[in-house]
């Protein structure tokens, strides 16, 4: 089989380093061109470190990206819009990590983003880029839109009880605590090491923006009411939510057991995490750190109707770059753990 | 005026260490006697290397001490209760840092602990250990019962609310993100740091003791419930607590303000922390990090009824012993900030 | 006694803020202006959010600096030279936390600092700030020059044994390791947190600045030959200083006790820590954080006649704003350990 | 090509962890069997949670294991002298990742290890276990010792210079950072979070073992006298070595430049990472954490004689079971990169 060429469009960010991170040792395919306008011409490890000795590819600019089989876009969020006719000729296929297309509807996008959107005729076109929804949908996709990290983390969280229909709609709270490269590159007061290192802050208390995706994605014909808040910690790579729900009915762990390793027990990506004892009774980012896992557990309150559940990713991996990758190989026909299979450090 | 004697129970422990380190600067008190059945004959330096060159004390054992005018009781919980007569024999005035006397209720104690109280008449007699709810009760106390850490930032952050009867009394979610100190000094797998470091850890996501008095406290004619979940984060001390409340009528952020003014406008301890912009825009451990200060701060999401309080505290501090040595001065008449000034670090 | 007036020059650093917490709570100065150009107007709890509710001082400009009885000056490297003459004539006693005048020599500061010194004239005027080498002067002092923070841990390590005159002049190697306040408030890419948490950066493997210091201050008659090399790893404040040096004769720890003890058993914060077991055994920065101590310790090696001394020290305090203000209290006469009693935390 | 089997003695700790984990994704060889007398019976990814989903192995015991093709030995120092012979007997092939056989002599042995070694004829038997020194002889080799984990970042350190005798063999200080997982899997007060985290503990000044093997190692016909002093930091894996050398003549870096890169320019696994600007002109154990490598790099002080040498490896990896499983390729005549790709994450 010769290889499928992918580029990648806004390469210099972490999420753009990490695909190509895994994209260098995917056994199908061939990375192209990387595109960055402030590092053009340097070499990718200069911005990659983890990549010395592994690729001499260097940096070109936005213009110089030819056609190639399958494009990535790393761009930061907005700045694809506009350039979004350019991308589609360039490639039949196309995986956008920013958020500019992940939301259905104009509507919801002014709400949680407070603009208009540039191009809302396309919304909708984009398939929601988390693969245990869509995958159908996904193979005969050309075009993606990988979810957003906090997103991913709590829709995978909940999709089982929202999908089975035995949880309350309503006050759903969601509490995600983040590490600091959800930031992204950009330097700031607030990511200051002085500042940053040892902080438990509550930097978006309410109105995150992965909000409006969670309601897409889990809402059925009654609409749900997530209340999110998101707290960042000492953590450079990891979310780890915490979903508060209410059960309509007075379900026992073993019931809820079967309704997820229903819809899980087949997932190559999605691991049930409940011991009963040990260190590591439930999902922990610092496992995931580096894979495309999401580890998903939960525990029934027996004082109340609670149920807490709680799952672990790695933003840039399965709220990133694994996912477009998974993706990609779905779309692509490979086998969807390719380039996938890095199961973590432990200590 | 001649200072008063304290005396510590149990002072190989965090707390007990913290206490010390307070009292050994307090202008009024002269710390009598130590004690730890293992540590007997070490100067309490060894174990709290802190307190290098500024005291020569060593630990006695349980049995050494001697009447004095307050005894703190630091003893892991359950110890003191089987010793509670001797105790309140040796010093007129006690304040016991451990949960044992907290609860005023032997079928809360037994909900929350899943065991018999062994001394259910007492439960009731110690005043609850938070000044900013019981100032009053403890200026003529002769028992104080310290507030869990959890406890006291949760219930911290909510009172107001609560006794303005603003909010909804059901569907309360609070989460705890805190510390690896709250575990204690005893070594486990667990607390091994290669396994602890870095970790997001849902070590109490239901059940959490703590839950019992906030409850308790909070709860007036009608009761209260509070579903609170634990989260083990990486750092030493601190407590950030997220409470998620549900407002009955549409307040605005100027009448939660007011409502918190009132309550905290002249607390010594209590700061409303709220800024429009800057890093540190509400409360963080890390500020309060060695001091007796609980701040709080709230915001109101747009996008439903939901109120979000953050309160932020240093376990040890007004989590533990400050807030011992803070009742220790209101029952004594000294001004409450007496050797609790220390304003933290930055950065 | 009247209070004496202490203005800070260059007060929104880091340093400066230190210098702030200190003398809000010393009690016999008081706080009348803190400039920052970039913030006149700003309440500096803004940028120092540890002194909420502490003070309401806002900052004025340079310009804005009324004559005082202590001016410390906590500008940028360089910034200072300039204007020294106005700043001598606004207060008696100036305090300057820079590195502009910390050499003796000009020759030496266009070693260290690749450039002439504007004011040449003026090396020499400024005593050297530790005060444990040069306390007679600085009783008697105008001008005191802070010395750098790695060259304070690095002397207080090596001076008893060098000005016993046991230690061999050459091949001294010293390694610090350091926190990330050392870098001061200005963000960069080394400083963002997922760039710099968890580092180990040998940020500046030759050529430390702070070197012309050691040798200025330790050498005698024959000059000695330091190399020193700084590491950055992760922490906030802190410098651990490993001194490896090799002794002329074959000297026994307690030959070595005698040394240090004779140069240190009275001073208020040099304290010697050498324990045979226990987890503190040397010197460790955790346990000085926030305080005003040098801890030093040191092991003689039973295979070659190499000595390593190991001092901690915070750089913002022993090794800035904690000397200055114990520099300001020699110089005006107070108790020495005034407003520097923090004892540190532990755990 | 059918598969090798390989089993591992004393697969619980972190060592036998990693090595699982590589040789699980080892596409030439079965995992046979993986023993621990305290877990026997027990999954391998309830001690290794990393491994979830990846094997369903279970741990047996040391009298439980069969015949294979290769075994590896990660039982603690020392356990393994008394079971040599039925060790060896299991397998034809042999690779200790113990202290036991790594050193060549006797005496050498007990002037580090304090005792005498049990089976001293055995001693020199063993290939040491670095590639870069010992490929040759690991190709014909049945036994290898693996190095120890800092005494492997100070040999790849040292080695080109000392091979190329430009350096004075006196006088060599090596000061090397740690982590946290050097000291195993077993707790300690050392290792309890509280006390652990953020900590710069000076926990072996002098006479660290691995000094044994550095000498041995990079002594030619001149002996080498090495000054070695292990500093814990906040880390969980990783090692910084920092050699500070000095030269016999006044070599520029251009020159060392050639002598490092004919010693490893054609290395798989050893980098020169020495860059002009940006944030890491260094190596950093950071991005080298779970891989293989072993990155050089140096700098020449411009004020003395004075080579400063700088590597970073991860001490699970390069330092332990990398170095292992690099062996096994080699002893087995597959590609020495094999299972060891994974190039490290970033951030």
């Amino acid at each position: 089989m010769s290889k499928l060429t992918v580029s990648i469009a806004g390469g210099s960010g972490y999420a753009g380093g990490e695909a190509l991170r895994l994209l260098l040792f995917h056994p199908h395919v061939s990375v192209k061109q990387v595109s960055s306008e402030r590092n053009a011409g340097t070499r990718v490890s200069r911005l990659h470190p983890n990549l010395r000795s592994v690729t001499d590819l260097a940096f070109c600019t936005l213009d110089d990206l030819e056609p190639c089989d399958v494009l990535l876009i790393c761009l930061p969020h907005g700045e694809g819009i506009a350039r979004i006719d350019a991308f589609t000729k360039l490639a039949d296929r196309v995986i956008d990590l920013s958020a500019d297309f992940r939301l259905n509807d104009a509507s919801a996008y002014k709400k949680w983003y407070g603009r208009e959107h540039g191009r809302p005729e396309l919304l909708g076109e984009f398939v929601y880029g988390i693969p245990e929804l869509h995958r159908g949908q996904m193979r005969e996709a050309k075009w993606v839109s990988s979810a957003g990290c906090n997103a991913t983390a709590s829709i995978l969280a909940m999709y089982p009880v929202a999908q089975a229909g035995v949880i309350e709609p309503e006050r759903i709270v969601v509490e995600v605590k983040v590490g600091s490269s959800e930031g992204g590159q950009g330097v700031s007061p607030a990511s200051h090491h002085p500042e940053r290192a040892g902080c438990v802050r509550s930097f978006m208390p309410v109105g995150h923006r992965h909000t409006g995706e969670i309601v897409q994605e889990l809402g059925g014909e009654v609409p749900i009411e997530v209340s999110m808040s998101a707290t960042s910690i000492e953590m450079i790579r990891g979310v780890l939510a915490t979903c508060h729900v209410f059960l309509k009915d007075d379900l026992d762990e073993k019931d809820i057991w079967k309704i997820y390793r229903s819809a899980y027990g087949h997932e190559p990506f999605v691991r049930i995490v409940k011991e009963r004892d040990g260190i590591y009774r439930l999902p922990e980012p610092k496992l995931v750190a580096g894979t495309n896992y999401c580890d998903v557990g939960f525990v029934r309150d027996p004082h109340s109707r609670r149920l807490v559940i709680v799952s672990a990713i790695d933003n840039l991996m399965k709220g990133a770059a694994g996912q477009a990758v998974q993706a990609l190989n779905i779309m692509c026909g490979f086998d969807e753990r390719t380039a996938l299979e890095f199961p973590g450090l432990h200590p």
